[in-house]
């Protein structure tokens, strides 16, 4: 089993870095905070014999030999990005996880049949740079480096220019290879675990979901002499969006969820009529249909609201990933990893996006929940008990022993 | 009659200042822009003659003596503030058609009984630092200096500070003094002039408002695996209150108008549950008791709204006048010199606050209106015709020269 000490110390340490006041971390996707915390993994990959390479979108891979090298090997891992103020575990614990699972193996003496590489792959919150898992996608072959290198974040910095700057764009292509098996340790981010009082959970699939950037563009004008009927206000507008959202996810019996989470107004002053919103919608569901309906139907929203207001709009989906089920034996062999250490453990599905996602398309995947106390994350107050995550670290294990081959 | 050619080039030198690409101007109260503006008008204040005197709010006054000094002077002017990328129009108009006045009396070698000075007030528009009017409403005893110190823009910069920093913190007390009359020219900045062809608009009054800074605090939470029931979502209750404040004021079937014009989100990110919205609201009417009974029913959607989505609420009237009646005497006085001018006038009331709002407490106040294109200000496209300006600026002239005695 694993070291559940140096697993904490790393832990820890690791979480030092772009702390925030109310205990979360702001680490967002190729910031200094991200170059410290990627500075930090590679020096604690070299220092368990891990052979680093570091990829052209950034993603970051130890490896460590197996009594057959040239077998394709076992890849595990997850990413260190964070949200603007996120949680300390997301993403995280898959990765300080993975190391710890080559650690124990060190430790043990133990050399399996298969290489095992850890990863941490490149911008997975798409919170700073849209889309989302973008390194994994790229590994995959759904993304290529010059459409990554050419993303801007709000502020117009160059996805490209930051991976330079940071120092982690690597020259090993990034593309898909040969490869055994993927599995990733992650935070559950919701509240089924916690409702059912289990440890462990074997995750079946993941939801397919999109993201929308949309506009609207009316006409500024003072908020005093301007009647309400000449008026051409992009918030409100906007304020019709922000409903139908939530009745279109809320209403259909299914398991659709929708969010706005991002608006922004201009001029954004006090006693002026709003000019121009920009907004994002987020649509999951682990029925594409329902997630394709569910945009179809906000457009026709965002339409019809623009028509009432006499102002322009614009929507475009900027993120699309379908629903993926899991590979039915990697499935089978987690589940048997818990069975083994008598966790108790909940099948399901997953509402946040994850990398293993995208490697769900190039080799058999699966993944492995603890969960999330409240179901709450990308907050600060994202937490997880510390057994929790250990137990999860040693069904990784276990699993990975299964794979690699002892 | 006043020099069109001497109003022209001021009012084009004027707008070199801090001007914006898409040919508006970007002077917020007490920025380098404003400070740069202020400049230039104590250089042409001293250059006709005017004794210049700056007070403790930063509102500065131009002095041109009466026959009779002892007598209570005729005060007219406007703002030189601008919106965040606003018009050229607004204020400007107010504060050069004074100097105007001054400069035909000077050049018609005419003395006046009374005493004229010109005054620019200090943060009329009130979107860098709420309220607005701040100059005029401490001159007429509604704040008083500390008061307006303390506040500050949403960055944390001090009122006192900023007017400390560009220079224009004054030592004559800001207090009311004898004044004969107030006397403001200034755009319409809505549709009425426009609608009925008209040059000029004799006002009768303006709108009382309030202006509410309000906020929805819930929990952040992941856009994917939290489940719609399970949400505290501070946008979607920002949602109900952004179409609340267009109900309220659209159906009425009174002159009631309502705004909401600012909202921040936080964190703002694409896949998390909006936390925080801070956001204002504005209502008027020329109807005291609408603009209270709008505010309590926005404040009941406010709380409805809170309640549903299980989010905690706060609002907070920063900003309240009531509606303003001008003195008849002064009014006709207005209508008269247009009359003089054989100028066609509309006589209206403002939805715009105005200092003359405050000083309506102090002294017999009246205003002058010209007319704005398609009714449109508070942005980069407010424009009126020169020869508007011209003839609004004949009509201060006249009521000017009527009321201080040629
Ligand atoms: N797991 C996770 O937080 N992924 C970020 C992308 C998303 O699902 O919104
Ligand atoms: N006239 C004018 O734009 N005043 C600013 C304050 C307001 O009415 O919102």
């Amino acid at each position: 089993t694993v070291s559940s000490d140096r697993l904490r110390e790393r832990f820890e340490a690791f979480n030092e870095i772009g702390t925030t006041e109310r205990g979360g971390v702001n680490r967002p996707s190729l910031s200094d905070a991200n170059r410290r915390a990627r500075d930090t993994l590679v020096e604690w990959f070299e220092a368990a014999g891990l052979g680093v390479t570091v990829d052209e979108l950034g993603n970051i891979f130890g490896r460590r030999s197996g009594r057959n090298d040239d077998r394709s090997p076992v890849l595990v891992g997850s990413h260190v990005d964070s949200q603007y103020n996120g949680g300390r575990y997301d993403g995280v614990v898959g990765v300080l996880g993975g190391l710890e699972v080559v650690e124990t193996l060190n430790d043990a003496g133990i050399e399996t049949e298969r290489p095992i590489e850890v990863v941490a792959w490149s911008n997975e919150e798409g919170v700073r740079f849209q889309p989302d898992m973008l390194g994994s996608g790229a590994f995959a072959g759904k993304f290529d480096a010059d459409f990554a290198y050419d993303l801007t974040d709000k502020a117009g910095n160059r996805f490209g220019d930051e991976l330079e700057r940071i120092g982690y764009r690597g020259d090993a292509p990034c593309e898909p290879r040969d490869l055994h098996c993927y599995l990733e340790l992650h935070v559950e981010q919701g509240p089924k675990l916690a409702d059912a009082g289990h440890s462990v959970g074997v995750v079946e699939g993941v939801y397919g979901f999109v993201w929308l950037d949309a506009a609207f563009e009316g006409t500024a004008d003072h908020a005093g002499p301007t009647p309400m009927h000449q008026r051409h206000d992009a918030l409100v507008a906007t304020g019709d969006v922000v409903e139908a959202v939530r009745r279109i996810a809320g209403t259909g019996g299914d398991d659709l969820v929708g969010t706005v989470g991002s608006v922004d107004v201009s001029p954004n002053a006090i006693n002026v009529i709003p000019e121009r919103v920009d907004f994002t919608v987020d649509f999951r569901s682990y029925d594409d249909g329902t997630v394709e309906r569910a945009a179809e139907k906000v457009r026709k929203e965002i339409a019809h609201a623009a028509d009432r207001e006499g102002v322009d709009w614009e929507c475009e989906a900027v993120m699309r990933i379908e629903s993926q089920s899991f590979d039915d034996d990697l499935v089978e062999t987690v589940a048997g990893a818990a069975d083994d250490l008598d966790a108790e453990y909940t099948r399901l599905v997953s509402g946040a996006g994850h990398d293993a996602s995208y490697l769900n398309r190039v080799c058999p995947t699966a993944m492995v929940f603890v969960p999330s106390v409240d179901g709450v994350s990308h907050t600060e107050a994202e937490f997880t008990e510390w057994d929790d995550v250990v137990t999860g670290t040693n069904v990784l294990l276990n699993a990975v022993l299964a794979e690699a081959g002892g």
